[in-house]
């Protein structure tokens, strides 16, 4: 069952302690697509300008990412970054944005895209989301990511956004800031509570039933109704770039979530979903940009699946206790 | 095999978003004797004024801790610290130190202290672990926790001390401070390199092969030469004062491969035992300071290993992947 993404297409130009690119393929919506594309067909809403290139669409392209709705804007640009990474790539400066075919964007999504049955609203205007959300009413599973900037400047609209939503993927620092709750757990059960308004175009009383906490460096948090499931980010002795590990969790959780239309939406298969979203995250912080899960293969994922695992699991040997 | 602990014993008074405590019993050794009490029998070395009451005493003596070789030092004042937390509890100002009979402390172990297998240098002058250390040669497991303050002013002695026991407990923040590598992995890998000089009362050519980072309210890692594991903290939706639960990990680390002489070193062991450590600090932050782990049972602490254990898992169930 496919998937569609609406977000950001971007080149990024971005220096880490390790080196630097110039103007590579990034945005939110390409990272969560190649992640994604392991599972499922995934198919690609947003705009570009002229300068964008065929070699970057054919970087989608090869891992059978359908990019039909990747809009050309005539004389227009394609949106920019440009940031810098600290030392332990925890803190990381903007330094440049340039909106360019962004502002004024319009998502317009063909009848093949509204088809999908599972949706990702990547971080843009929680406005922009709503209107693409309100285009597939039938969506099995929709979920969504955005930033403190729409916490500060859009928040009743970000809400509402929520409501329409399945599932809710953000920093646990921007969960803190939405809810105004320090304790993560009470967080998200604030963010489970919010319901969608009777005058809904997707239905009433519909709500989120899942809060993704990501938290870096530091792995996952899974929050539901029905429990709480937490990972660890994979150990890697080496990360290169973490630009877009977000999006590419992102893609292998929602990715995972598509490829099993015929289970129900358990905590089981949410944790399932939650370490491969961990496995490819990995992956695509050891090299910049795209370069490293261009050239993944359905193998490594699987071996890296094991170790996570490994690197977690304790027995349950039954202790001695004196008291 | 008993345990024998040297670090502070303290008066706290401290302030969080959940109300304020006033010269409340505290201190590295005492968090981490109760936590440690449950797995063995703990000897705390340390000094106290004339201030200290014989209630605190009780508190530890209730939990079957050996206090006669806390030295109370006439005309002296017990060891202060005043803080308080900001609204999310990671961040935390020390507003008051006063080091009373900390000034000029000279750790006189008993024999009995002295015959202890298992030692846990809690944090303070790196120069004294030294010489506690060289105190017990014959100890099977020692493990030291340190801080900042002495990255800062004392590395040199800090690392010699280091390279005179088996396991090292530290934020993983002050990892990355003393070994100057902002990777988790390479940092502690750092740690493991390091060996005892010939010179070393202790054995030349020994070193520490167990690195703990203490990662907060995300968990905490253990690195090996043999591998890696991961645990989040233990989910609460109520967490009231966080003082003293590095050391109560501590105390339930050490205390659980205390209590396990015949069991050789390994992951496995160490695994579980971080699992316990985990445990133990969840409980130390439910309330202030010893509040909460005075009245805490064994039955609650092995309710919680199975609920950590069931929130950590996730099924491996084949993936389908599309390339």
């Amino acid at each position: 069952m496919s998937i569609t993404v609406v977000g950001s297409i971007a080149y990024d130009t971005v220096k880490t302690p390790f080196g630097a690119r110039e103007r590579m393929l990034g945005g939110a919506a390409v990272h969560f697509a190649l992640a994604a594309s392991f599972f499922e067909e995934v198919r690609v809403v947003g705009p570009v300008g002229e300068d964008f290139g065929e070699a970057e669409l054919d970087v989608m392209r090869r891992r059978g990412v359908d990019v039909s709705d990747v809009e050309r804007v005539d004389g227009g640009r394609t949106f920019f970054w440009r940031g810098e990474y600290g030392w332990d790539l925890n803190s990381r400066e903007t330094l440049d944005t340039q909106l360019g075919v962004f502002e004024g964007f319009q998502p317009k999504l063909s009848q093949l895209s509204r088809s999908s049955d599972v949706l990702f609203l990547a971080n843009i205007q929680p406005d922009l989301q709503r209107e693409v959300r309100a285009q597939l009413p039938h969506a099995r599973f929709v979920a969504l990511d955005s930033m403190n900037l729409w916490i500060d400047t859009a928040r009743d609209s970000l809400v509402s956004a929520i409501a329409d939503v399945d599932c809710v993927i953000l920093n646990d620092a921007e969960l803190r800031q939405l809810t105004g709750r320090p304790n993560l757990l009470a967080a998200a059960r604030d963010v489970l509570s919010w319901v969608a308004p009777a005058s809904s175009p997707n239905g009433a009383g519909r709500g989120p039933s899942v809060v993704v906490a990501k938290q870096g460096e530091y792995g996952a948090a899974l929050i539901t109704e029905e429990g709480f499931f937490a990972l660890p980010a994979y150990p890697l002795e080496t990360v290169i770039d973490p630009t877009g590990a977000g999006d590419t969790f992102a893609g292998g959780l929602v990715g995972y979530i598509a490829a099993h239309p015929r289970e129900e939406l358990s905590d089981e298969l949410l944790r399932r979903a939650m370490a491969h979203a961990t496995v490819l995250a990995s992956f695509n912080v050891e090299e910049f940009g795209t370069e490293r899960v261009e050239r993944l293969t359905g193998a490594e994922i699987v071996t890296r699946i094991g170790e996570l695992r490994s690197i977690t699991q304790f027995s349950g040997t039954p202790v001695r206790l004196r008291h």
